[in-house]
């Protein structure tokens, strides 16, 4: 199968979640908006007024005849398919719940640096950034992290399925790299509180098409666009 | 089937798009913690140190040997088995992608009144949340109504599949319902912009199953802990 992935070009961004589970399984993949008119391609699907099925925002991903939009749904499709999720219902929904929290804790990651508005640039809310990134540390990280920290714990292996590598980890490894990226002062005081996590992370890293994949032109670095974004005053 | 559902008993909150779905099916369903010892019982679950499959918060849905956790995960496990969802995978997913971008614009319901941090008062964050609503208000409630309002006039049908209900007509109605109490006058003005998804919200408030659970006890009055909260100062 020939993948079709859609996403701004210049940002990991939640496409990236998408880019990673791909890579690893060695997926033929298209990203289509980082080639020639590919940005005017994407609008034209996300602006048509008559679309039965039209998508909210990217990362969206054509399957042949399907059109599948929002990061975690795309993940749910994609799993079986790339063997990064299992087949039977049950192991498939668990791995979509973690994902799911995943999203949610990307989601409150993004908003330490633009909790007013997305509408609004960081400088017109620098003040309230400051405040919300303090309550995260403080209270989310700990939470989130521990959390995946006790599912890794109790899962019999090294991945959240237990032995067997899934999206969701290939997403875990994403979410740590973000977090160094962007407040590398108390990631690094953090870490020590998930070192299964973090274990995790830097299994991911060495994986052959990973390392690859990293070290290669279609990883876009992360930059002050994204879901990631480095403030020195952010990182205390 | 019984299903036993695990909620905060004192809100409608992400709970409510579960229970509606389960009322409108007319399944039986226990609201666990809202039986004498359920919160105890609820949060024995969440705390479970060895559990394998913890649920990160509620609401989580058991359902024979499964657990469930995450909002729009238990409306996809549902969905084929209440009939509110179609069987085939390309329906499936369509529904579910559209309750993932209905979970992202009620999470930005709420976080008008909670901009900086879930940790803090909203009289701690009030400021923000003043120039949160205006942002959520001109910018996105018209994007996310407006999509959805493209979703049904090109469904082919008055519902978001067409002619047949799924949960996320439900969860749509539940989103209008939650924006009428906490922005009434604003949304007086909004809602000439989104005909036809008043016309759904008000033919789901009269279909007999809905209009009995929402006449009954079951259903829990808005109040001010839940997604949707009242302030006037924040209603202009």
């Amino acid at each position: 199968m020939r993948y079709e992935l859609y996403y701004w070009p210049e940002i990991q961004g939640r496409g990236e979640f998408v880019r990673l589970a791909l890579e690893e399984a060695g997926a033929y993949y298209i990203d289509v908006a980082r080639g020639a008119g590919g940005v005017a391609a994407m609008t034209k699907i996300m602006n048509d007024a008559r679309a039965r099925h039209p998508p909210f925002a990217p990362p969206f991903l054509r399957a042949g005849k399907h059109m599948i939009a929002q990061t975690a749904n795309i993940l749910f499709y994609l799993g079986p398919r790339l063997g990064s999720s299992p087949r039977e219902e049950a192991g498939r929904l668990w791995v979509h719940q973690l994902q799911l929290t995943i999203s949610d804790f990307v989601e409150e990651t993004h908003d330490t640096h633009h909790p007013i508005s997305v509408s609004l640039y960081y400088e017109e809310q620098r003040a309230a950034a400051k405040r919300t990134t303090a309550e995260f540390w403080k209270e989310r990280v700990p939470k989130f992290l521990g959390y995946f920290e006790r599912v890794l714990t109790n899962s019999g292996g090294n991945c959240v399925l237990g032995r067997k590598l899934s999206y969701a980890d290939l997403s875990l490894f994403q979410a740590i790299e973000g977090l160094r990226y962007a407040f590398p002062k108390r990631m690094k005081r953090f870490e020590r509180r998930v070192p299964r996590l973090i274990a995790l992370h830097d299994r991911i890293a060495h994986r052959p098409r990973i390392a690859a994949y990293l070290a290669s032109e279609r990883r876009i670095p992360f930059n002050q666009w994204g879901i990631y974004r480095y403030y020195a005053e952010l990182d205390a």
